[in-house]
């Protein structure tokens, strides 16, 4: 493969995120693990369904299938963290930005796949950056660690999304399609959602 | 735990799977395990539904992660199995068995989560029962030990479905509920569905 691999990670995220978002998690870090709970049991979801709609695309399925159980297994590792913090599990009113997201996927083929691998790269890549950020700022140790363990796998899962999308639509179509959605991710996150959220 | 281990397993089934079953399915071993493919895929996608419905119940989560985990690493190595045979990946239309079991679920709180449980945990006694039969009777040497290798997950997961439902209901609720569904679960089983499948 000769693709780039910083190419994926360059050209998903068009804007940074703030400091006021890292300011925002770091102060309220029980809140940001219990939604980060729920963002990797929603990964998960995301990858299981993409498999449940293409069954007879090999790759696709056997990648997304790794996606999943990677993302089960940090599930399973924030709920650990969250149960020796005495954190409960709870349900949590999610920020605007999946949805948001989700409208722009077009309803019919062969773009609907192509928009759905886009936009899980896109999610998947700003988990990746502010994962890294907390692995960064947070002044726990443990969690610091813990966000830091979850760098490469992340980043493995957007190049996965990147790659499904590059192979089977044109490359050209493929970019401009990104730069379309990944403009829209980065308005969604241009005003700080009011709670705390990976994504707000 | 002073539950007797065994009870599941025998209030689960009313009725062994036929000789016809085992005969139409040793003639069919490619659209069994591409069958099964899919049933693992379902399975991890069942579980998967249960955690975001009871999000808040931590032990529910964290240990229907773990078949999660566990269907899916069996859904990859069926799907190598079939790669390393040259059975390709394909949609394929499921047996009615599915489809009759989640019309049994009613569809209100508290009955819902303990029909979802215990049809659950029905699929999964009878996936073990039927998947053990192909361990036995199995001509291939390869297959027959891949059913064996899969006989104790399959039987740990009906018993997590078992032990949900009774720790969250009255013992006599569950067991009269357990009773309809498994009787309704061997009705549908009594005539042999005429294609090959896991659950025909």
């Amino acid at each position: 493969m000769t693709v780039n691999t910083l190419l994926p990670r360059i050209r998903f995220l068009q804007t940074p995120t703030s400091d006021a978002w890292v300011e925002q998690s770091l102060a309220h870090m029980d809140t940001i693990l219990l939604d980060h709970s729920h963002c990797e049991r929603k990964a998960a979801g995301v990858a299981l369904n993409i498999m449940f709609r293409y069954p007879a695309e090999t790759k696709l399925v056997r990648q997304l299938t790794t996606i999943a159980q990677e993302e089960l297994e940090h599930f399973d590792q924030v709920n650990q963290i969250m149960a020796d913090r005495g954190i409960p599990m709870a349900p949590l009113q999610p920020p605007p930005y999946g949805a948001a997201l989700n409208k722009q996927i077009r309803r019919y083929e062969p773009e609907r796949r192509l928009d759905t691998l886009l936009v899980s790269g896109l999610i998947e890549a700003r988990s990746h950056e502010r994962l890294g950020l907390l692995g960064e700022h947070c002044p726990d140790p443990e969690l610091a660690a813990f966000y830091r363990s979850l760098m490469a796998s992340e980043a493995r899962h957007y190049g996965v999304y990147w790659v499904l999308a590059d192979e089977a639509y044109d490359r050209a179509i493929v970019m401009q399609r990104l730069e379309e959605l990944a403009a829209v991710e980065s308005e969604i996150l241009a005003t700080l959602h009011p709670q705390p959220r990976v994504h707000s």
